[in-house]
């Protein structure tokens, strides 16, 4: 190992625990903190993002990547695996302005605070004006990545939520999708058996509690997490302290729960992270697709299986007390349940890609141009009239629903669909591998499932991309079929 | 305005926005942070704290510093005083080696860490080798401090707590009341009436839900601040996101209250800091006598008054429902109750000082050597003896009952009662001015205190000293009298 390398490690030591405290302020700025403290966070987080890009972008840093490049075969196989993401980050950092990345940090927090408001007042003209400086800064960003990297603007940011992945590997799967899912989706609603409503109220602390139990059953170590509650669920913090959030309805039970069981997913990916490398850029998690199918797959293939909610129903009746929609197969009949909505992340599993494929659509359009703010509302009502068939009644349950474009985050809807896809894929090959799958499952025995996901994909961190990751586990790279035949059996058999 | 003054300002601005993250993740670690996560905050806290110790001592500082000086006619007066209170920080980082820095916090860690075992076990003997390394390191600092700055090396420990404090200052003070107040304890304990016992169970959630009703009273805003819980009540956060902590005991509720209270006194302090100036050192608070003058005003001076009492009398009624101990003068006669004790923090207003007296005289003796820890314990059950007519059964409740020593606070204890002597002062000046600030306080009313309060201390930041601030506002130097006046009248009337 030269010294250059080491230098590289050591700084790159230094990044992650700006990131770590930079994890902490947001989840903080989502949960705990006052309205009023959000004009001094922007500050902070503008400081320490800049303290950290400063150290990505170092004069001598190339230099010292050379250096190191150079003497790269007295590195071991995971020295090599970081000394290649550092050389990643070094291009990503310096293809981008230090002003735009601060200009960026304060325009998406004031966004996400307008958001916050727009929302609660159904009304996309509030936010319009800070999502247009969002809107430009991510183009002008998306040009400076694009023009390094050889790549379309819209794939260079692609690119940043999962390394190597292009519009030209989505636009085939989606266009499966978007010919395929409206004829299922037609069979399914003409077939499907209504389940007996599950009534509540389900006092909030009592589905926390549940939500908690369940969570430690799936592998999740609370002396090095916690659950807590945030207008938008997410899992936030770092691999040591991971923090997710969900949020509470009284009146019904089942969407806090998958989404705690759905945020543990991505948790147990970051828990599960190679414990030697987590200050490296190769101790990370891959990207979005992959940290997607983690999520997707505890809460997709797993949690609304028939067998896990066999295993979730007796928990049901001791926390809230009997109920006769608490049988078993009632609790799949509502887990599987479809419909046509107007809520992504209410979605079940045969529209929501149809809810992506309707933002992958739009943010292309914003992103060059072709589609000005102010006709957004237009836009979107339009497409979901195309796509399913239904048109939602305001903005707060049409554009205003997400924060992702507010929070700048324009190519990351894709990687929900793309990772429900590698769920699948995923979970076919462990089935394979371990046949007594269900039935462990449906005891409410996970060791095998989880030891599986840690040997396959956590520990693997960055050391590769997510193509090779697929093709490791599963021996072929993404493909759809696994998730096609998924969706056939559960939802059309 | 020079260059080199605007580049001190913009690094200013930096640190302060590193400290603010810092504080942030030190509340985080009290309140939210699970167990597991505080190997890596260690790390993240490190790193941020590196960063700022790099800027405030970049090699061209001190020139920065000369140039700015050297053009100091163009600065206004806060300006002016920013750049002094740069000057200040700068001498006194560079009076300490970086070697001297990270021994005191390895050592002070392991003491800390050692300190909670010994208290547990009541075992001085426990600390005593880990305590030795810190006062050793605490005397080696005290003199880098004191030949950089011509002081006495505990003049200059003080120093670094309240700008301008020395033992000259101090001596006359705590001298009268070594001499007066155990006349003044005799008197009390033969005359006092015995309060009806204020008896529980007090829920947790509804002592929370009156203490924001009363910080909301007192002006505290919870859009820029909150109320949590902790181990230790401390208050932290920053002036624009205050962050203030309390612990509940279901059995009583006088004491988290008074404990909410003392922290909303610190919380107003930071929360009315100049707003043009928060980013930058002149904005900032005051040393800890000041700090601790503010909380002690509201705790004690204001909310331990029967006028007070008399509103929160019903309060009470209204929270927990009515009892006999709820009574007014009940509360007054319970919130004045005087006794013997050995814990400083459990003591009254009477004994408090006292307990400081006997930490100012044997701090004083470790620093300069003339007492050897061994010798610890029975020095401390000896001055009990002397100033409280006490000695302690064991350590856990004598010598090792505070933090401060182990954690390398030499200097900070007769802070508090030096806090509580400004009061006083600054009580009787509000008084005079505001004659109707006892009727106005007895009907829950404090804008008139507050407004005060915010133009004549919290808006002055650090433009001033202590000294200086007590003469504008109050006429007169820091001075007994006032304080001596309330005991009587409170306590012997």
């Amino acid at each position: 190992m030269t010294r250059a390398y080491q230098t590289l490690e050591s700084r790159a030591k230094r990044i992650n625990d700006i990131h770590g405290a930079l994890a902490i302020l947001s989840w903080d700025a989502q949960t705990m903190m006052p309205k009023g403290g959000s004009e001094a966070r922007g500050e902070q987080v503008a400081t320490l993002s800049a303290m950290a890009h400063e150290i990505a972008t170092a004069d001598d840093l190339s230099d010292l990547l050379d250096e190191a490049e150079a003497g790269a075969s007295s590195l071991d196989a995971w020295q090599a695996a970081n000394l290649k993401k550092m050389r990643l980050a070094q291009r990503r950092a310096s293809a981008i302005d230090p002003a735009l990345v601060s200009s960026m940090a304060k325009a998406t927090n004031r966004a996400e605070m307008i958001w916050r408001e727009a929302r609660a007042n159904a009304d996309f003209s509030m936010l319009q004006s800070d999502l247009d400086e969002v809107i430009d800064l991510t183009r002008d960003k998306a040009e400076c990545l694009a023009s390094t990297f050889e790549l379309e603007p819209y794939d260079a940011l692609l690119d940043t939520f999962e390394l190597g992945l292009r519009r030209a590997t989505i636009d085939p799967l989606f266009q499966r999708l978007a010919e395929g899912l409206p004829d299922l989706l037609e069979r399914v609603l003409a077939a499907q058996v209504k389940p007996l409503p599950i009534v509540g109220p389900f006092p909030a602390a009592q589905q926390k509690a549940l939500g908690k139990k369940l969570m430690a059953a799936l592998g999740f170590d609370f002396e090095h997490g916690r659950l807590d509650e945030s207008q938008h669920p997410f899992c936030g913090g770092l691999p040591d302290d991971v923090r997710i959030t969900t949020r509470y309805d009284e009146a019904e039970v089942t969407s806090a729960l998958m989404g705690v069981l759905h945020e543990t997913g991505h948790a147990l990916y970051e828990a599960g992270l190679p414990k030697g490398w987590r200050s490296q850029p190769v101790g990370s998690s891959l990207g979005m697709v992959v940290h997607e199918s983690q999520s997707l797959l505890i809460e997709m293939q797993v949690c609304r299986s028939r067998g896990f909610l066999g295993f979730l129903s007796p928990h049901l009746t001791e926390t809230f007390g009997p109920r006769a929609a608490f049988d078993a197969d009632n609790l799949y009949r509502d887990a599987i349940w479809v419909e046509r909505g107007f809520i992504r992340v209410d979605a079940d599993e045969v529209t929501y890609p149809l809810h992506i494929i309707l933002r992958y659509r739009l943010e292309q359009a914003l992103l060059s141009g072709d589609l000005a703010l102010k006709d957004m509302p237009g836009a979107w009502n339009d497409g979901m009239q195309e796509l399913l068939g239904i048109a939602p009644p305001d903005d707060a349950k049409g554009c205003l629903q997400d924060i992702h474009w507010p929070g700048g985050a324009i190519g990351y809807f894709p990687c929900y669909t793309l990772g429900a896809i590698a769920a699948g894929q995923l979970f076919e090959a462990i089935s394979k591998t371990t046949p007594s799958l269900d039935e462990s499952i449906a005891r409410g025995d996970f060791s095998e499932l989880i030891s599986w996901l840690r040997s396959s994909i956590h520990e693997k961190g960055s050391k590769t991309d997510m193509q090779s990751l697929l093709s490791d586990a599963t021996g072929q790279q993404l493909t759809l079929d696994p998730y096609l035949a998924h969706l056939e059996r559960r939802y059309a058999a």
